[in-house]
């Protein structure tokens, strides 16, 4: 079964963290829940989940692809210098990375946003212009390995074009043996 | 588009209410909310959702198949007589229901359990063995039609399962035309 990371931080939104923990496990996935340290983490609607791993512990090959729900988690795990390693290793390994609502916050952090299409939440929508970010206000952005979406209610879209992407590299994978 | 309906009261588990919502949209189906009155429907988690439909407005045959969350949620909608006729509806005529956590309430008061293999979530199990259902402690139970699961961490087996039975409905269809 093939890993997929989460970068976790208290206070994330808690469907679109659930939404994709959940939906990656129907298709077969096993998601891992990465935070600062090992406990509980909140969500701002008091839902629950345990982080399985610490930043700092992650090795990052262990994972196919990363997620980065949103909610105001993003503002906390931007500040974690680990964190921000592994980002670095999914985008410039062309791996599956999928953000929503704040999540484009940490890759703004980690200087990864430069030229790329992407979507994000309304509210950080010009700090994202402001970091060179090419932004579209839709539903779903997908540019090459990184697919953004806005919000709770794009979530169906969201994943739709995230296992889209998964399933691409799970082919190419295959034939490069 | 097929519409798949929803039976929701306040006090809904709302992993339970938007997990199958946003999963049967990625799959291109529509769903439909109805409860007792129009207006915000207020889950567990303080999510909210509106209702599209009452229970009296809807006619059972727009839709394909029916879906009844948990939480708090079922203990109100067993008690509107609209909302157990729409029940009855599907399951005289083999449609796909699923039903998790507390949603077995409703086929209980309905009078639809006796005899069907089943599990929901255990604090109700005494209720569901009582009225003559064969109780099973799975995280999903596929029973013809008749899908249930006993509470959020089961959601991905839930919709793996119900979504099985829509596609195999839809191949069913086409075969008679």
């Amino acid at each position: 079964m093939q890993n997929i990371l989460f970068l976790v931080a208290d206070e994330y939104e808690d469907l679109e963290l659930f939404y994709p923990y959940y939906r990656l496990k129907e298709s077969g996935y096993n998601p891992v829940i990465a935070a600062s340290k090992k406990g509980a983490l909140t969500g701002k609607h008091n839902y629950q989940i345990q982080a399985d791993v610490t930043f700092s512990e992650v090795r990052a090959d262990d994972y196919v692809a990363l997620v980065l729900p949103g909610g105001k988690s993003p503002e906390r795990v931007r500040l974690d210098k680990d964190a921000l390693t592994i980002v670095k290793y999914f985008m410039s390994n062309g791996h599956p990375v999928a953000a929503i609502c704040h999540g484009p916050q940490i890759l703004i952090s980690a200087g990864l946003v430069k030229g790329r299409r992407m979507t994000c939440w309304k509210g950080v929508r010009d700090d994202l212009i402001a970091a060179g970010a090419m932004y579209e206000d839709s539903s779903c952005v997908v540019d090459r390995n990184l697919v953004t979406a806005r919000q709770p209610s794009d979530l169906h879209a969201f994943m739709k074009e995230f296992l889209n992407i998964l399933k691409l590299q799970k082919t190419e994978q295959v034939q490069v043996v």
